[in-house]
C-alpha cells in the first residue's frame, strides 16, 4: 500500500540529502574552512548542486512524482502526502526551466564570491568583489529569462524566496508602509523624549556575551542537542534536517547589541527548523514556508520578544550579573529604552524597529533597478550612498559600512531582502493571534516561561515546514491576508510608550 | 588536442568532488556535529557515496576512461596522464565488483557506528557498540566475497588500504619482525638503565599544549592557510583537495604525550596531503600511494623526527618556556629519555616505538580471525584481553582501554592496522635514503630547519600522491624492496644509546 508514494519519498529523500549536503558545505565554508579551500570547495558545491538538479528534474523523478500523485489523489488535500507531492511538483516545474549548467555555474561563482565579499568587506574594497558580483548579476538576469514571460523581471527573483508573491504586491505594501513609517520616525526624532544608548557601547567581554546569548536562546527553546552555535562573518541559520539546525553569530566587543540580538534572531530561525514535523524529514518541505515566514519567526524572537519590556523583566537581572561593572548601576527602564533607541543608522542588522524597513526598501529598489538593467554593478556604491542619504539622511563613511555590509548578494540572494519586511508584518499578525490564544502571554514572558509560546508556534507554524504556501499559512493561522496594520499598531504603541509621544 | 583526456578529467573531477564531500561530512561528524545530527548525516553520507559509486562504475565514465586510455597510449608511461588513467582503471575494476547498494548501506552503518563507538568508549560499554560492529563485520564479509576467488579472505580487506599487498606477505614480514622486536624489548627491560617518565604525567594546561603543538607543526611545514586543527575523539587527518587538508587532535590534561605526538603524527599525514602536485588535483590520485605510505610519513614525523634528540635540541627550550613549573628544572637528556621510555602499555597510539608493532600484530591477528569467521564480534573483548596478555603482558582494566580504544572498526576500517607497521618500516627506509641525500640533516634539525627535509619529501614522495603504486614508489625512492633491516637498525641504535645496552 502506498508503494508508489514510498518510492517517491525515497527519491525525494535523495534530493533532500544533496540539498542538505550543499548546506553543510556552505556552513563549513563560512565557519571553519581555511582560505586555501575556497577554489576546490566551489567545485564540490557546484558538482553536488548540479547532481541535485539532475535528480530533481530527471525522468525517473518525474515518473515517480506522477505515480505518487495518482496514488494519493483521493487523500485529504491537507495530508502530508498530497502536500509533499504538490510541493515537489512545484519544485520540478520551477527547476526544469533552468539548465543544470546554470546551477553548476551559479553555485561555483557564488561560492567563490562569498570569499571575495568577506575579503572586500574586511579591506573596504568594493573593486575586489565587483567582478564576481557582476557575474552573479549576469547569471541572475539569465535566470530571470528562463521564466519569461513575466509581469516584471524581478518577479522570478522574488519568487525564489517568496513563492507566489509579485513585485507589484511588494511595491504596494511598501507604498502603504513607507509614509507611515517615515512619519513615526519623524515624530520620534522631533518630539520624543531623548533616549541615550551609550551604555550599550562599552567594553563587553566576548565570552560573556557568548554565554549570555546561549542562556537566552536555550531558555527560549533552542535545543543544543540538535544544533550548535559558531562564529561567522555574517550570522546565518542552516538546517541539515530537523536533528541538526545550526546558527552562527558575530561579536562586537564594544557594542552589546550585535551578538545579543543577532543570536536571538538566528535562534528564532532555528527553532522554526527544529520544530518541523518528523513526518516531513528528508523532504524539501523541511524548510520555511517562505523566507518571509522564516523572517517572521526570527524577527518575532528578536523584536517582539527580545526587545520587549516583559522579556527584560525576566533577563535583565541575569545580564547585570554577567556585566556588573557596565550595567550594575543601570535601571531596567533605562536599559529597555536604550535597546529601543530610534536613530537612523548605517547597518541594517543593527537598525531599530522604526527605521529597519527603510533599509529594506532601499535594497529592494536597488535590486529592482538591477533586474531592470537600469544600473550596473559598478554604479552600486554611488547608488547605495545616495539612497542612504534619501532614506536615512546618512552617507556611509566607506563601502564596508555601505554597499558591502550584507552577505546576501555574494550568495546570489538577489530578491531576498523584501522578505525581512514581510516577516516583520507577519510576525505582528501571528503575535496578535498568539496573544488572543494565550491571554497570559506577557506574564509568562516576564517569568521567562516560553514553553506555551513555543508550543503555539510549533502547533500553528513550525511543524508544517513548507507544507502550506506562505499566504495560505498566514490565512490559516490568523484568518487574515497580509496586512500592515497589526505591525504599525504594535510599532506605534511601543514607541509612544518609550518616547512619551501620546 | 587531448580532448578525450580532458573529458575524462572532467568526469574524474566530479567523482573526486563526491569523494571529497563525503570527507567533509565525515570531518564535521567527528568534530562539530550535534548528537541529533547523526541519523540524517548517515543518510547524507550514504546517498553521496552511492552516487559516487554510480558515477565511478557507470557506462559514461567507463567510455570516457577507455577513450582517454587510447588517446594517451603513446605518452611517457610515467606521465600524469597515463598514470591517472591507469589508477582510475584500477578503481573502476575494483568498485565495479561491489554493488551500489552495498556502498550505500556500508556508509550508512559506519556513520551510525561512529557515534555508537564514541558513546561506547566514553561509557566503557562494548555492548552498546556490538550490534553495529556486527553489521559492519557482516558487510565486510560480504565485501570480501565480491572479490572471490582470493588466496585469503583477508586479502581484499588488506588491499582496500594497501593495494597489491598479500596477507601472506604481511604475515611473513611480521614473522621476521616479531622475534627481533620482542628480543629488543626483553633486552631493554632486563638490562637497560631505568628510565623515568613521571615528568610527562603532570598537569599540562590544554591551551598551552595546543599552542606548542601548533608551533611545532608550523615549523615542520604544515600550512595553516591550507588546513586547520580541531579536536576529535580520535585524531585523524582528512583532505578535501590540496588546498584544504585538516588535522584533528585530542588532549590529556595529565599527560603531555597524547596531544604532542598525536599532533606531529597527523601533521606528517597532512604535509603529505598538502605536498601533492596541483597537476593531480581533483583526481583520486590526490591521496596517499597507500595507507602504508601515508603512515610512513606520519610515523616518520612522529618518531624519527619528533622523538629524536636533534629535534628536542631545537624545541626543548621552547617547551620549557611553555611549561616552566613542570619542566623548567629538567635537563634535555632526561626529557629525551622520558619520551622514549619503553614500557608495555595499553593504548596503541601512546605506545613507544619498541612495543608499537606488537599492538599492530595483535589487531592483525584478530582481524584475520574475523575474516576467517573463526571468532565473532561478541568474542572480541575476551580475545583482545587474552592477546594483550600474550603480547604485552597486560590485561586492560576495561574495554574502553582495550578493544574499544581505536576508531577504525567503527569506520569499517578492517584491514587498516597493518599499514602502521608497514609505515614504520618504510619510514626508516625513506629516512636512510634522505640521510644519504642530505648529509647535514641532523644539524638542520638541531637548528629547527626543516625546509630541505620537506623539499626532499615533496620531491621524492609527496608530489606523486597515488601516482605510483606503493612498492613501486618505495623502489623508485630507495632502490630497494620492503625490508625490516633499516627499521630494526634504527630502533636498536636508538635504544642501545638510551638504555646503554651496548
Amino acid at each position: 500500500m502506498a508503494e508508489k508514494y514510498q518510492k517517491f519519498r525515497e527519491l525525494t529523500g535523495e534530493i533532500f540529502d544533496l540539498d542538505a549536503v550543499v548546506s553543510v558545505l556552505g556552513w563549513d565554508q563560512q565557519t571553519y574552512m581555511p582560505p586555501g579551500g575556497a577554489q576546490v570547495r566551489a567545485m564540490h558545491i557546484a558538482t553536488v548542486s548540479r547532481l541535485w538538479h539532475e535528480k530533481l528534474t530527471g525522468d525517473e523523478y518525474s515518473a515517480a512524482l506522477e505515480a505518487a500523485r495518482e496514488e494519493t489523489a483521493d487523500l485529504d488535500p491537507d495530508s502530508d502526502e498530497v502536500r509533499v507531492v504538490r510541493y515537489m511538483q512545484r519544485e520540478v516545474d520551477k527547476w526544469i526551466k533552468v539548465p543544470s549548467e546554470w546551477v553548476n555555474e551559479f553555485k561555483r561563482v557564488t561560492t567563490l564570491a562569498h570569499q571575495a565579499w568577506e575579503e572586500a568587506r574586511a579591506q573596504d574594497d568594493f573593486a575586489h568583489f565587483q567582478p564576481l558580483l557582476e557575474e552573479i548579476v549576469k547569471l541572475r538576469r539569465q535566470y530571470v529569462e528562463y521564466f519569461a514571460p513575466y509581469d516584471h523581471p524581478y518577479d522570478p527573483l522574488l519568487n525564489y524566496f517568496e513563492p507566489g508573491m509579485k513585485t507589484s504586491e511588494v511595491k504596494s505594501v511598501f507604498d502603504e508602509l513607507r509614509p507611515r513609517q517615515v512619519e513615526l520616525v519623524q515624530e520620534i526624532t522631533e518630539r520624543g523624549l531623548p533616549v541615550d544608548d551609550a551604555v550599550l557601547h562599552q567594553d563587553f567581554e566576548e565570552s560573556k556575551q557568548w554565554d549570555f546569548g546561549v542562556e537566552v536562546i536555550k531558555a527560549l527553546g533552542y535545543d543544543f542537542e540538535r544544533g550548535r552555535q559558531d562564529k561567522a562573518a555574517h550570522p546565518f541559520t542552516t538546517s541539515f534536517g530537523i536533528g541538526d539546525v545550526r546558527i552562527t553569530t558575530r561579536f562586537d566587543p564594544k557594542y552589546l547589541g550585535t551578538a545579543l540580538f543577532g543570536t536571538i534572531h538566528e535562534g528564532g530561525h532555528a527553532m522554526y527548523g527544529q520544530g518541523m514535523s518528523p513526518s516531513l524529514d528528508r523532504t524539501n518541505l523541511i524548510d520555511g514556508a517562505s523566507y518571509g515566514i522564516h523572517e517572521s519567526q526570527s524577527r518575532m524572537m528578536e523584536n517582539l520578544v527580545g526587545r520587549s519590556r516583559p522579556f527584560w523583566i525576566a533577563f535583565y537581572p541575569r545580564l547585570q550579573e554577567y556585566f556588573p561593572s557596565q550595567l550594575g548601576e543601570l535601571d531596567l527602564e533605562t536599559f529597555y529604552r536604550a535597546i529601543n533607541k530610534v536613530k537612523p543608522s548605517l547597518i541594517r542588522v543593527e537598525a531599530d524597529e522604526a527605521t529597519y524597513n527603510l533599509h529594506i526598501m532601499l535594497r529592494f529598489e536597488i535590486e529592482i533597478a538591477l533586474a531592470e538593467n537600469k544600473i550596473s554593478v559598478a554604479d552600486l556604491p554611488e547608488v547605495w550612498n545616495s539612497k542612504m542619504q534619501e532614506y536615512l539622511g546618512l552617507t556611509p563613511p566607506n563601502d564596508a559600512k555601505g554597499v558591502l555590509q550584507d552577505v546576501h548578494w555574494s550568495s546570489g540572494y538577489i530578491g531576498y531582502f523584501a522578505t525581512y519586511s514581510l516577516g516583520n508584518l507577519m510576525a505582528s499578525q501571528f503575535w496578535a493571534k498568539m496573544e488572543e490564544d494565550i491571554p497570559d502571554l506577557t506574564n509568562q514572558i516576564e517569568r521567562a516561561q516560553f514553553a506555551e509560546m513555543l508550543s503555539w508556534l510549533r502547533e500553528n507554524i513550525h511543524q508544517h515546514g513548507a507544507k502550506f504556501e506562505p499566504m495560505e499559512l498566514l490565512q490559516r493561522v490568523t484568518g487574515n491576508t497580509l496586512s500592515v496594520e497589526p505591525y504599525l499598531r504594535y510599532l506605534r504603541a511601543k514607541y509612544e510608550d518609550i518616547y512619551k509621544l501620546a
